[in-house]
């Protein structure tokens, strides 16, 4: 692949012969037509055309996943073959920008009567972008140098009831989740600045509430504001965060778009913690939408410093598996420059998946939020959060939780709460 | 319902009893958590819980149409029941925010283990956001004044080939297209604004071959050009269109994002045309994502003028049934006040399809576009365009095709050459 050219990958399920529907797929990125129309000369095609890099044939299944697609004209109209395919599409096709790579390789391609299935597995993003994107401001780095966290994960939670709570109450839940020793606190998506809690407002009261308290690391405790919103909104609400002496915002990232993200990246001077809410939809048939590898790589490149992946054993419908896929993909630089994010690992977690996420992960540059398992301790959250921690000190030295628990005592009552060790809570 | 509280209606399967099932959405949608957490007082719950309103039983499946949903506690676990729900959530809990109602609606809810099948059907704005956005700026009333047609569908055309084409060779197509006597000419999706064909240059070259044009109609020839990307480039794009005396721009709305959308709505002397590229992959799996009729209203509120629908009988893999539920859709007032938007039908059209579009939609209102249907006609372009407004009048006039092409020779030639009449080009 040279920097001429970027590429695609998709897993496609047609009933058509593979080569046919991979020519239709690259037609469809590129001439964006079905019939040969006046003007298309060679040299177009040439210089413009998409191209069919590879084909990988998969299983084969005798009901089409999706409906709609169109029978074979030949062969067996109720066999279709999975195959991975990777398309190339030259970088002058989109030029520059992140939204025109977004249509070219996630467009119209989904609804072609040639698929049974078509999923967007990865992309590749072309230097030309990267160059242009911003990219992640603070990343793993810049976000450890603010919480004073080094060798562990930053251990954070969330605050609950996600609405309904003024200012001055999430102020005082805040308050009370600093003194339990968390190295960051986020905002509920649920919750960004409805009539009841002016974003402006409950920044300056959290922001207050945390001068009182300095992390147990010696940095700051970082709060996730939630600022989703419209364009000039969010960026005012930004400057309301910093204004307050706020060191962090967070974005529902479906809710707003990618442009958006960017636009707000161009003005941060804060973290951007990425919500991925509403990713389900974008994901949950395995045959259509995106893998998550593809995914984080445009919101990545538009400019957030985390986001959200799940967790292990978590209490939606993910699998661990596509979990620690997505965590990784999150680690993996995109070009040569350190553009890696901070994957944020949530829901069901305490101590027990910390021994399989690090197994699995093979470092500890996450976030790892519990809400249930730091305030539902049986010795409150200050005993919650100091359980976590010692969960990532088994798991990094290799010691078996249990055994660990011996001489850890808030480990031994969660386990005793919230296990056994290998269970979600 | 009360303007104190907006509903959104879904689709559901799951294998759970359908009470129990609902108000884990209800609970997801508002308070957010599994387990009771201090501080969720029975006085949150009463001003900021969603709740559920009305459950319809539908039908029962064997096999769970999405992986990872959880078995129930009881009751057999091998069949899946449909229903539809709708769940009513406080307006205060997402204020004057779009973007927040989309969280709050289409957020976490698709990942519940609760669930095989969770689609958004549609969903109620409340006055507050209506009130706040900004809504169509011209929608069909403007469109129409601007191209001078009153009493029959906007007939348009698209430019093809989708990539490649330099500006000057882009303005002598337009020029060709012009010529033949269409109201409205579009960019394709896949072009933008890449480095051989930048924005300003292209809207340049296309407004001068078009001042040498006037429609048949005698308004003018409408050029949506496509501004995809990021906000203060399209918002700058958006300004070289108006400079160059442009009269519209297309956005791929999914590339973009909605909170992009609405900036530029803010920004626009000229009419948004919303292209829904990637809406396939929010669509197609029938127990997943959105139907369309939630999806528009989000970006109609966000202020385009006109939306892709697909067509009847279309080369794509959506039966006429969406795409007409989609049209009426984008026709139907959402406020008291006139924010319908302008559907487009496109994708395999010619007169073939006119009778049976306008029977569905019982008015006139719509762009109708052909790619092939127009440059395709044997006789040629100029050709192509009057056949589709034969085809109109035929269908406006009770008369079958057949019968008025005896006295339309345009459309005698097109059924020849595409026809029968009843089938897609």
């Amino acid at each position: 692949m040279t920097s001429e050219r970027f590429s695609a990958t998709y897993r496609i399920e047609t009933a058509h012969p593979l080569s046919e529907a991979a020519e239709a797929m690259a037609g469809e990125q590129s001439s964006g037509t079905f019939v040969d129309v006046p003007g298309e000369t060679e040299r177009l095609r040439e210089r413009h055309a998409a191209r069919v890099e590879s084909i990988t044939e998969l299983d084969t299944v005798n009901e089409p996943t999706l409906p709609g697609a169109a029978p074979p004209s030949v062969g067996d109209p109720n066999e279709y073959t999975r195959a991975e395919v990777r398309i190339s599409i030259p970088v002058r096709n989109v030029g520059a920008s992140l939204p025109n790579l977004k249509t070219a390789v996630a467009g119209n391609l989904f609804e072609l009567r040639y698929f049974s299935g078509l999923r967007l597995l990865d992309v590749e993003i072309p230097d030309k972008i990267v160059e242009a994107y911003p990219g992640p401001q603070f990343g793993i780095e810049g976000t450890r140098q603010i919480v004073g966290v080094e060798d562990r994960p930053v251990v954070g939670t969330i605050i609950k009831p996600s609405v309904g709570l003024a200012p001055a109450e999430t102020a005082d839940l805040v308050s009370d989740l600093a003194e339990s020793g968390v190295d960051f606190i986020k905002d509920d998506e649920l919750l960004a600045g409805p009539p009841y809690s002016p974003v402006e407002d409950r920044v300056q009261a959290v922001m207050a509430a945390l001068d009182d308290h300095e992390s147990a690391s010696g940095g700051e405790v970082m709060y996730a504001c939630n600022i989703t919103g419209d364009v000039d909104e969010m960026l005012s609400r930004h400057d309301a965060v910093v204004e307050a002496g706020g060191n962090c915002v967070m974005v529902s990232l479906n809710s707003v778009g990618l442009s958006a993200v960017k636009r707000l990246r161009e003005h941060a001077e804060v973290p951007i913690h990425g919500h991925r809410n509403g990713w389900g939809a974008l994901s949950r048939c395995p045959q259509l939408g995106f893998d998550f590898r593809a995914y984080q790589k445009l919101f990545r490149i538009a400019g957030i410093d985390h986001i959200h992946v799940n967790g292990i054993r978590n209490k939606f419908c993910e699998s661990d598996e596509s979990v620690v896929d997505s965590a990784r993909a999150v680690q993996t630089p995109i070009a040569a420059t350190d553009d890696a994010a901070m994957p944020v690992f949530s829901s069901g977690q305490w101590a027990g998946q910390a021994p399989d996420t690090y197994a699995a992960l093979g470092n500890v540059d996450c976030m790892y939020l519990a809400g249930g398992g730091i305030i539902g301790h049986p010795d409150g959250p200050a005993a919650g959060v100091e359980h976590i921690k010692q969960g990532w000190e088994a798991a990094m030295e290799g010691i078996p939780l249990d055994e660990y628990a011996e001489n850890h005592r808030e480990l031994r009552q969660a386990i005793h709460h919230f296990g056994p060790v290998g269970t979600g809570r």
